[in-house]
């Protein structure tokens, strides 16, 4: 069963369903933080409904790509892009990540935005017996290896990419970012309190960039000691 | 000119000179936060005028060795010491911590803390003129590699390392202690307010840890809004 929902106080529209895919709180930190130039070529990788995209698309002029490998998702994105009379600017590519070298020249994109499958795939670990939550939550079809080497490819020179993930595969990240010529720029956690280890993490890489000018960003709690969203977590989820 | 200082709300005294060395509010933060076995060997490596080693062994039976390159400072943390009636516990080494090999046996400490120089030496960085503060400042005696290195080869399997540094030495950093078998486990940032990018930070390793269980911990952030020492500084500050 989908349903419509409104992603944000401009009245953008997304279409979402509990049983298949509903954007996550991580989606729109990504939407939110994420580097967008204001023209050129994004991408929004495992773009699931699309939320990522869609919100990112309003503080841009840029052509963006929406890539999500499950074609049912992948036509809940489409649906939302007309809905929202985006079709100019929005495109959906039913297609998997790994393949991505094969839709896109090498140096042609300025900016990615991801937000992955989180989970490794260990033999016991338990997946979500939903296919479609267990391909956007684990690493199925593509790892974040896999992704980072595509996006490395197809990324211009300075281009930018950002991704969230969980601070448990912080340090593999990290290096896997430095092998594929992604220099990361700035990281930003968030806390789910402000006396609780960081949750998630948003890290912005730039091709070929500079090993200098690293920053960790201010951090972002989300809930105060009273269980009320912080002033910016407020801004961040109602506008 | 010397001047003797309270440490902390138990009457822990030390000895200080503006003209050559006063402890740092991140030595506080390193001592507060690193990690100390409660017995064991423990060493204070760049030890300066001792406040590290002395505030961590309130919290600790360890035997602690105080690792410091220049005389006059070496001495200092040596009468401080005495001051302090800490003989039993605490001894201080006059030595190049690139010979900690020679002094120590491989395998044979359980803890380092490390409030190391931050700035690399680059022939244009203004050092500070006063020969003391540069020494203890930049890398000119020993680099942040020197220093993971020799506590590799002196710390025991699962021994920790708790090193505070700059952020925007965090990726070399996490490489060089990967390339010496030593695991980063915990990682702290500290932000002077709340909205402004992470000034400090505090990393602790183990030696032959696993790769799993890191973890981002919760932000310190050092004033509020109004200048003001957070809750948590307070008690880092006056106990």
């Amino acid at each position: 069963m989908e349903r419509i929902d409104q992603l944000n106080q401009h009245g953008l529209k997304i279409i979402q369903s509990s049983e298949v895919f509903s954007y996550s709180v991580d989606a729109l930190l990504l939407a939110h933080f994420g580097y967008v130039p204001k023209y050129g070529v994004v991408l929004d990788l495992c773009a699931g409904n699309g939320a990522v995209g869609l919100l990112a698309s309003e503080r841009s002029q840029a052509h963006f790509h929406f890539i999500e490998l499950q074609q049912r998702l992948a036509n809940m994105a489409e649906r939302s892009i007309q809905l929202n009379a985006k079709e100019a600017q929005c495109e959906v590519h039913c297609a998997d990540v790994k393949q991505l070298q094969t839709l896109f020249a090498p140096n042609s994109v300025d900016a990615i935005l991801c937000n992955p499958p989180y989970f490794p795939v260990q033999k016991r670990s338990k997946k979500n017996p939903n296919p479609y939550l267990a391909i956007a939550r684990h690493e199925l079809y593509a790892n974040i290896e896999d992704i980072i080497q595509q996006a490395s490819f197809v990324l211009k020179t300075k281009g930018h990419l950002t991704l969230v993930h969980r601070p448990e595969r912080f340090l593999p990240i990290l290096t896997c970012l430095q092998a594929h010529r992604l220099a990361p720029k700035k990281v930003r956690f968030i806390y789910s309190k402000e006396d609780r280890p960081a949750k998630v993490m948003l890290i912005e890489a730039i091709k070929d960039g500079s090993q200098e000018g690293f920053i960790i960003a201010p951090p972002l709690v989300i809930q105060d000691e009273n269980n009320q969203y912080t002033k910016e977590m407020q801004d961040i989820l109602y506008g």
